[in-house]
């Protein structure tokens, strides 16, 4: 059986285009036989041309001239990997107008400026296809698309960041301070030398983005999406939680309610031990959706790293050559700006369980202060745990859990606490979110 | 927009046929925005028109004439969900014959006569599509063929029977008996009336043809694969077995080894309970894959049910319509048996663990016989239990676990136990499976 011959451009010769290059030029035999493609990799620019990689690439086939792969018109697929918003959006659109379908893992590009860019696919008749932007190796973006095409998505909650579910592991198993995990997580390889768009929740925004989009089919922007990071989170939280029963993840958290409304937010989360997600360890990362038809499916993987990515790269060059990315994206209606800004549920107007933290003095009376302005917000409380301290004037730790209250609230009781005298540190708040589960 | 019709026609209109009408009746207008197919329910077969269903098909639809169906041009599609073997094959290779593309959930036919359906599917240029055949609403089988298409998958390890994982999980935490626990899987509506097929793991079987033959290219027949099903599993090696660190799940295991020897088998196994399939509970279904990019990836969900099962028939009958499943199906290549039969691991080869339970006599000397069989075996113990007993002349159960042995040693070990007159019945033996969990 001889197949037909793909030719594909890579843009970007990092850890993730060597992984694709490694599997188009190990396994092309492998993807034939399964596919009837013969995939040939025609041309990969970067702008160092120099460095060693850990794949040999046959001569002549690197370059730092774009235009070598632009005007090329055997190359039917694009495939950007350099990451960053600027100069990506630049090569994807240069990409499109050449008449190229682009296959990209940028999820920061597509949260930022997808709609522009779909729409200038559209415009030139190609596709994008991105299911690597997401979740890394898992399949995540073709099961919403395809798998679970028949299903009114309700509600997502995903654990999509490696580096912050590593460091929130070892806090918890570990007693490690967040300094001290994140350090591990670099040395391990599995946080970036400069770690900001990992912790402050950005890059678990950015996979929120694209994921709600295509399941609730709208226009989500980044501005929709409330982001906390884990930058804050303390051990004695953590250990704190734990002792109530609840681990803390970094939750990306879409939901969308009977009249249409999406809340979509990404914080530092309490979720119950014994649930899914809970049970995530390390840098995995796993998506739990919940489909009208299909009740709960969780998906779990690796969400990063050199070939789990390469392999979702791979898997969206084949559909594109295959003709089926086109049909998909083709299809991919978002309902406009216009329409859905209305319809984002502003955090302030979220309702959640929370985890309120106060250092306070210990003396007489405080539990009665701390009372009545919980219930001056008329904010209802489902536990208290305070350990005994070292005595009068000392500094003891109060963690109060609240039922279901609206944010604003909250936020507005832990105003008046903190300005309290009693109160000696700022207090902490983290929600506890009750994923839901499907039972029997 | 107003999006291209699709005429499908339904064979069966029992639990699964009406829950695939109700999703083409009430979703129709959700499936066209996300996917520009308006989908129109044509034709309804069913030998019993008159009992009352839960969902009401527009008047004159419903006919126990397939001929209406088969001569219908304007119907593109056929959905078999008849189930069983003989009159199904016959519908869909007449579906087939009629020019007409088919969707279905029936696991046993393609278990059983796949290849042959395949390949009439081929010859007649039409594509068959099976998504709802294993493991009811999850993506399973479009994640192996499309989103893990680069990978060489080695191995994958299911919970593809909800029925079993559901008696299992019940015996397991509520302690009750087989029957049971069975009893109440049938009130619950988790387990049929003759619930054979289930429990004697047949059902298992025939998903794990299906899914090792698309993961790993072979034409595989059920008679390749070791079936032993739950029927005789007793609530005190359950215990036992928890007391030593492992739950019992049914599992359906495909190995591929670096000869592509592969081994198939589905029976009772004893897996670590801290491992993810071993929190799998209740009906749900689960499916760990692993892939030589992409790593370890598993997939959880209901793998039953009418809505769930719907909904992969319906995503099914929507790839079809909008081409992606001719595509696909055109490079369904398996590996032909003559090729396949030399690969096969024969089960007395396996190598794996096993829990062994004697029930012995409390006398002296019996631990020194049970060693000398056991040595004599060359089998290599990794732990014994055995509880303070009523005291000497009564009977006692002991448990041994094993270092990973070769099957047919352990059988030869067996037959000479069970001829010691100090032990009193027949000894148990189930397999203990170390499930391999990807770790950072």
């Amino acid at each position: 059986m001889s197949g037909k011959t793909v030719k594909v451009g890579l843009v970007g010769f990092g850890t993730i285009g060597c992984g694709v290059a490694k599997l188009i030029l190990e396994e092309a035999d492998f993807i034939e036989a399964r596919t009837g493609l013969r995939l040939e990799l025609s041309r990969v620019i970067d702008t160092d041309t120099r460095s060693p990689r850990p794949v040999k690439l046959p001569d002549g086939l690197l370059t730092d001239d774009i235009g070598r792969l632009l005007s090329d018109q055997s190359i039917q697929i694009g495939v950007e990997l350099i990451g960053g918003t600027d100069a990506a959006k630049d090569i994807q659109l240069r990409l499109l107008q050449a008449g190229k379908d682009v296959v990209t893992a940028n999820k920061a590009l597509l949260a930022k400026h997808g709609n522009e860019l779909y729409e200038a696919a559209h415009q030139n008749g190609r596709c994008i296809a991105f299911e690597a932007s997401c979740a890394g190796g898992i399949p995540i973006i073709s099961a919403i698309r395809t798998g679970l095409v028949a299903n009114n998505i309700t509600a997502m909650y995903g654990i999509v960041n490696g580096t912050c579910n590593y460091i929130l592991s070892n806090m918890t198993s570990q007693g490690q301070d967040f300094s001290e995990a994140l350090a591990q997580a670099q040395q391990k390889g599995y946080a970036e030398t400069n770690p900001s768009l990992d912790i402050n929740g950005e890059d678990s925004a950015h996979k929120l983005a694209i994921l709600t989009s295509i399941a609730f089919g709208y226009q989500i922007a980044l501005e929709d999406i409330y982001i906390e990071g884990i930058e804050r989170v303390s051990k004695d939280d953590i250990r704190f939680g734990a002792e109530m029963g609840y681990y803390l993840k970094l939750l990306a958290i879409g939901e969308k309610d009977e009249q249409n409304r999406v809340s979509l937010r990404v914080h530092p989360s309490f979720i119950a031990k014994d649930s899914a997600l809970a049970r995530v360890a390390g840098p995995f990362n796993a998506i739990s959706i919940f489909g009208s038809a299909v009740g709960q499916v969780i998906f779990y993987g690796r969400g990063a790293g050199m070939m789990p990515t390469a392999s979702a790269v791979v898997a969206d060059i084949i559909d594109v050559a295959l003709g089926n990315s086109a049909t998909s994206f083709k299809h991919l209606y978002l309902k406009p700006r216009s329409e859905v800004e209305s319809r984002i549920v502003k955090i302030d107007d979220c309702v959640s369980r929370f985890y309120i933290r106060l250092m306070v003095k210990d003396q007489p009376g405080v539990f009665a202060q701390i009372g009545k302005i919980v219930a001056e917000n008329a904010i209802s409380i489902s536990g208290v745990l305070q350990h005994e301290g070292a005595g009068p004037g000392n500094t003891v730790p109060v963690v109060i859990t609240t039922h279901p209250n609206k944010q604003c609230k909250v936020t507005a009781a832990l105003k008046s606490l903190d300005e309290l005298d009693t109160v000696c540190s700022k207090p902490v708040c983290i929600r506890i979110v009750d994923v839901p589960e499907d039972k029997e």
